[in-house]
């Protein structure tokens, strides 16, 4: 399977000195169904030399180079000039972009700074904004393009849908490619690596991704071929077995959700180690009220006694870190909040408060349901940060296992 | 001030298919203080040609080029043949290296595998790696610097501040540089840029910095004087008032829990639209056990009332969004968890659930205290995750400033 090269640019001295690139895997999720791979991103300051050396370099590898961010009206925003120095063309004042401004913002007459925004690389169509004053652009030479869009999120997404993929489809004529992105929890990289393999070997023709994070992979496959990709994730999903949870975008917390609200069930969490991550994660939903009652952040020993009703003996034989504390936590919420399904969570996040019988990292679950209550324990080995997420991802899947 | 340039190279093709560059702002920090600017960053797939292509750009453009990732022993690891490449340089086994890996893992011989992790780029210098196989490399040519380092954070990061940072100090004798990190809540860039002009142009030689989030501001200063960064950041703190809340890595959390801590006072934490977000923000702190006792997530009517005894008359009343229920919320949190301040968060965090009378992203808040309570109403603009991570952040630093 032939795809096309793109590259990208994203320019702003803020991404060489502190703020993180969200853009790069938002820009591939756009680009592979259209038959693009992303051979290479750049992050450049804002100086016009740099940004025409990043353009002229992407234009003599790739077919296709999207630029965003520098289009604004201010004096570091110097995409289009770099642009035009890049290509050997001049900037040229639009009519059709000036009226479109003076229209949109009821102006009779446009002041200086909107006057600029007017202007436009010779031989550029541009891109309506529905959320800002750059116009986006797109350049055409020989075979190849150059997409110019704004910085902001919210200006270049809507600008990409509605405009920019047309283009790209028009202009490249490629095949459309279909993708499929399976959800997988509860394994390293390596464990499904070695159980989708069968599968992959079946569909060789295919293109596929692993992409792992904190007891979370993604496999993403890719082809020409709806059907064939279709197979293909039908067969991958079954080759992953009960790791499997879902497709797209879905998230663990959600998978739980949309069982709760087809059995018509409710959900409760008490957190002691993970505290209120479990239900950050199920509050990110909109509408997950409809399914989660509440949460209990129980970081106190007091607190799990007075708000989840854990018996201070338990606490004082077994610790609070401990299946019994876990197993009392889960009932107690489920009593509290009055809901079907409970879960806990009481753990050492680190990296202090460790001892060699319970060493940072150790963490005890308990889930309480209609059919009783079951208890896990395990151990994560990372920072704090990551046992946290660990333990998090760990109970959101077990409790998706267990709804019936 | 004058400063190197440096380009960072991340190389692995899951930066191009889904996965974020978590690096260019943890190698600007710490090219920032010995004197470097980043420049550019690539990000380059795993293939030879492109990542040689890479390379050999940047060391025409850069003083200081920095090449993240590749150097494993698996097929697709292609830096150090990458390198050699640009360099015009041979690849040459190391018997230092060799030995090296033998007595760390205890072998007379060495395998296939770690036989070709000893080999380096001719006249490289050899940096050894306290967590892995693969050593980094530093090699000069010129006024330049070429440095290869492992992919893995917890491999190039021990390495940077044992090796790296010693062997870029010493090859490029440049002034050290002196940075300070200003954070300042409550307001955005625009404001925080107007409250520091008049400081900032007091030391116009300085390197000044704004990096803004969801109501969160980062000033960063730098310059070689470590005496006129320190006069300037005072002058900078000053000039930001109260929305000034500390220096470095402190978080918002933070900087309220370290007033409690070093008053004696706890904290409980009452939440409805942000849904665990802000004990989860309490809890990312190690050690934050000592002040933070717990809270409730109540995102049922029902909740409310059992759990923080909000009154069934002021829900039916005012409703669940509303001042007078984030007071009893607040009240209700600081009773049942013994605690000496609590918060409460209640609102519409959206996209759905709005009126035109409560709109999406209306939230009020309350703060309970010895002193009484204190009840605040904000509308904040923006999806479902903006809303959220402004509320937290807003009640979190009402909290820092209430507590005497």
């Amino acid at each position: 399977m032939k795809t096309g090269n793109a590259e990208l640019i994203c320019t702003g001295s803020e991404l060489l000195e502190g703020k993180l690139n969200l853009y790069p895997p938002l820009f591939h999720e756009r680009l592979a169904p259209l038959g693009f791979t992303l051979t290479r991103e750049q992050s450049s300051g804002d100086r016009l030399a740099d940004i025409a050396d990043c353009i002229k370099g992407a234009l003599g590898r790739a077919d296709l180079v999207l630029v965003c961010g520098g289009l604004g009206p201010t004096f570091d925003d110097l995409t289009r000039q770099a642009a035009a120095k890049a290509l050997g063309r001049r900037l040229v004042g639009s009519k059709a972009c000036a009226q479109i401004l003076a229209l949109n913002f009821g102006l009779e007459k446009l002041p200086p700074n909107l006057k600029d925004q007017a202007v436009i690389v010779e031989g550029a169509k541009a891109l309506e904004n529905a959320n800002g004053t750059a116009f986006g652009e797109v350049i055409t030479q020989e075979h190849k393009m150059l997409a110019l869009l704004p910085g902001p999120r919210n200006e270049w997404e809507p600008m990409f849908g509605s405009f920019l993929n047309a283009e790209i489809k028009d202009f490249f004529r490629r095949a459309p490619l279909t993708q499929a992105k399976l959800r997988l929890a509860g394994l390293g990289e390596p464990k499904a690596e070695a159980l989708l393999k069968p599968a992959m070997r079946k569909a060789p023709a295919l293109r596929y991704t692993i992409l792992a994070g904190a007891g979370l992979v993604d496999f993403i496959i890719s082809g020409p071929g709806p059907a064939a990709v279709k197979r293909a994730a039908a067969r991958c999903a079954k080759a992953a077995g009960p790791a499997f949870y879902g497709e797209g975008d879905l998230t663990l917390a959600q998978a739980a959700g949309e069982k709760l609200l087809a059995r018509k069930r409710t959900l409760a969490a008490a957190e002691s180690c993970t505290g209120g991550l479990v239900a950050k994660l199920a509050t990110d939903i909109p509408g997950s009220s409809r399914w989660f009652l509440g949460g209990a952040v129980t970081y106190s020993n007091a607190a799990k006694v007075r708000l989840l009703g854990v018996k201070p003996a338990t606490l004082k034989k077994h610790g609070a870190v401990s299946g019994e504390c876990a197993a009392e936590m889960a009932a107690g919420a489920r009593k509290t909040f009055g809901s079907d399904y409970a879960l806990a969570v009481t753990g050492i996040a680190g990296p202090d408060g460790g001892t060699p019988d319970k060493p940072a990292g150790l963490v005890w679950f308990a889930l309480a349901g209609p059919r009783g209550t079951r208890v896990l324990r395990r151990e994560f080995r990372g920072g704090r940060d990551y046992v946290r997420a660990r333990a998090a991802v760990f109970i959101l899947d077990e409790l998706r296992k267990i709804i019936k």
